[in-house]
């Protein structure tokens, strides 16, 4: 099932996508929810991101390029980053390059979606937990990483994490690619068992350290080829299955400071 | 005004503190509310934490131990990290020693609750967007730090962030001590004066790069003198003009993964 948020008649509306039509939903998507009997176009509505993460949750450096490149141990403690929900846009939304630097970094992920509480959750049971899963840009300014290693700014500007165009919940999260396009040629296209740091043992070990709540977002990772690009490069970001989630990257306006 | 939450009657109820007594109210704490005309004594209720958090963003290592060590230049990029809302306890309530150590830091802060939102302010301008202040216990794990500098996992554990016990809304956040006190001994206590990116440079920066929303939580850093504690520590964390708030660490139950 394919559920998405999208603008129809000046109103953010949630619904449950069909080939080209939107069944729209009232309720709350993790728990209870019906059908309103409203019925949309899918070329008649603007998709927004699919839902309002309450926390992001990205890891990093979590591919490599062939499958012998995957490493006997695996780190004791993952990369782990939050990004902003004020970072959150939708599909087709301008990405905004911040003021100061001329280019930003496309990541292209699969995003899981948690849709019941989780905390202390073994690697076996995480599937449980997950409600579905979407595609994120995982947008990235190198230039303001700390040089002690803290990514936080350099993942948090505004218009950073992409997300969309549909929640899937019946994917199949170890046989699918994670792929990208820069103005229509592939730059990023790797199967998830590229992943280091598998999503069960991702999920397993966050529920360890803080109770996962249902619309916790988790990026887990970029395969290699991730670029970085300038204002006008038009990126899809794709994972079979989900869509295509596709954004502009645009320069800043002047940097006034207002009140 | 102080504004606090508590539990009375068997609900987590929203009210205004003065003295001894608290004045419910209904409403957005943050734009509009009323007085329900109930009134509490504070003795007779349990305080939680005086708001659930939409970000608790931190700053690492902001205060020098005398006003000569303040540097003439300060750094280009600030070392700001997230706490996961999913940390966030209040008065009181046990601070969980994560499985597999025995002691954590204890860190107090002044913290500052943003109440409109704000986008690329100057940091003249930052007061206008400040709701008020609370105290903050940023309980870290530095043993759960990532070796390239990542603070994630050791700043994020459930219980890390104790909150409360009001937020004062009229407090002059540049002329108070920030304060700590280890079973009845001063461990902590400095002006805030000796920060070194200060409360108006610190918000201004971050809604350079973030839209900060009402709610947001901002930890203003900690003075020198945070330590390693262990079990049956009691830890209270002072403001001049806010209050104390007490938390006891204890050790985790058990390491039980389960389903």
């Amino acid at each position: 099932m394919k559920f998405a948020r999208f603008i129809a008649a000046g109103e953010i509306r949630t619904g449950v996508v069909s080939g080209e039509v939107i069944r729209e939903i009232e309720g709350d998507m993790f728990t209870a929810w019906d059908y309103t009997g409203n019925v949309f176009h899918c070329n008649d509505v603007s998709f927004v991101a699919p839902l309002v993460p309450r926390h992001v949750i990205g890891i990093g450096a979590n591919y490599v390029a062939a499958r012998e490149q995957l490493p006997a141990q695996l780190p004791d403690i993952p990369v782990f980053f939050f990004k902003p929900s004020s970072s959150v846009i939708g599909p087709e939304a301008d990405i905004v390059i911040p003021n100061g630097i001329d280019e930003v970094k496309f990541e292209s992920e699969l995003a899981v979606v948690i849709g019941k509480e989780a905390k202390q959750v073994s690697e076996e049971n995480v599937w449980a937990y997950i409600f579905g899963y979407t595609v994120a840009n995982d947008v990235t300014a190198p230039q303001f990483f700390h040089p002690d290693g803290h990514w936080t700014v350099g993942k948090s500007f505004d218009t950073f994490t992409p997300l969309g165009p549909v929640i899937e919940t019946e994917l199949e999260p170890r046989s699918v690619s994670v792929k990208a396009r820069v103005n229509g040629e592939e730059k990023q296209n790797s199967p998830t068992e590229l992943m280091i740091i598998s999503i069960s043992k991702m999920i397993s070990y966050l529920s360890s350290v803080m109770t996962l709540q249902p619309g916790d977002v988790i990026l887990t990772g970029s395969p290699v080829g991730a670029e970085l690009v300038g204002p006008g490069t038009v990126i899809e970001c794709e994972v079979d299955g989900i869509g295509t989630l596709r954004n502009t990257f645009v320069a800043a306006k002047a940097p006034a400071v207002s009140s």
